[in-house]
């Protein structure tokens, strides 16, 4: 439901630099955008002293501030999360999620290319490539585009996930994990929920149902 | 299903120095313990020039970073997420939720007592309140610790809220507001959705089932 796409590139290419220029372009067109950074070698989001920081320090293995501008959270994880729950935990009415990294992610990539940095693009056929942004005049299977021509990434995003996407639709994921579903079950299970909810009292349509089973016995 | 306890108590009355006892207590005794901080003026998460701030400058209006030690995530608001929100957003894996502050909610209270910050609690009987942490010899309609005896106020929490609780059930969102169900609906229709996921391909009882619908309509 929630479109993907990678901004990748070797260190010092000017991911961050292009991300500056695209969001404000899209978001200038009505579309709500959310950003994902890949860090490998770990962030410190909170500050030493801060109470959120002594709740950690204290052992709270998740923890969150909430002001009326703003909310934020930090989890400890025993291994990375995947790409897809960061996406599908955190970006709940975004229309778009930009990441800055994650090469080796299947969903579909831009590569930020500079013939000053690297001898050739980081990315091949195999990586879902769908445009290169560069200075070089390269010869590629992909659109390619210059560092300036910013409306034309907007434009080949905006035609190929935002423009008459569905935005309904169900997804579903097991212990974290999105469960794929084909078209007939996909319908099957939205419309079968849907109906039993309808017979709710006091029904609204709303637009968003989040739904959370925990199996867990109690001891 | 995810218990939530607040600690409150007027400013300098030491919420963050009992907490930094009451966690690592709780986590001590197998408990997974997460926090909500409340902040009434606004809090800086992200520091000027990193990536993340970078993004957001530029308008996108939820952030996350992923390293293989910790996910974070930053958001924007219009108003204040409702704290039965942040913790079912934020919480998906903890057993207890703690947070510091959020006087005005509906969750039950633990206050922070002591008489030479204030002249009476801030909480009364109309306040859910648990019971008080003090150095004074109040009379109150509530159980009453000295500040050393964190693991009575341990013993308590869990007690009320940890042993023998059910660890399994559902819960529903409708526009990021909880739905109050009773438990013949509950029951019917984790039933009911659990029946119908068991009948899919490979299925493998999971922990958690989380169901996103959005009925969004696009244009």
């Amino acid at each position: 439901m929630l479109p993907i796409v990678c901004v990748v590139g070797a260190s010092n290419s000017g991911k961050t630099t292009f991300l500056e220029k695209l969001i404000p372009e899209l978001s200038g067109r009505g579309y709500r955008i959310g950003t994902v950074k890949h860090d490998a070698h770990g962030f410190e989001m909170d500050r030493e002293g801060k109470d959120t920081w002594k709740h950690r320090k204290a052992g709270a293995g998740t923890i969150a501030i909430s002001s009326p501008a703003q909310v934020a959270t930090i989890r400890t994880v025993e291994r990375e999360m995947e790409l897809a729950e960061v996406a599908a935990r955190f970006f709940w009415s975004e229309d778009l999620v930009i990441t800055e990294g994650f090469k080796r992610s299947h969903y579909p990539k831009i590569e930020i290319f500079r013939k000053a940095v690297e001898a050739t693009p980081i990315c091949g056929p195999e990586d879902n490539l769908l445009a290169l942004v560069t200075d070089d005049a390269i010869q590629a299977d992909v659109p390619s585009f210059r560092f300036e021509d910013v409306s034309g990434v907007a434009d080949l995003i905006e035609e190929r996930f935002l423009r008459n996407r569905r935005k309904h639709g169900i997804a579903m994921f097991f212990d974290g994990k999105n469960v794929p579903m084909n078209d007939f079950v996909r319908d099957f299970l939205s419309k079968a929920i849907l109906g039993m909810l309808a017979s709710l009292k006091g029904w609204k349509k709303p637009k968003k149902i989040d739904i959370q089973i925990r199996l867990e016995d109690g001891d």
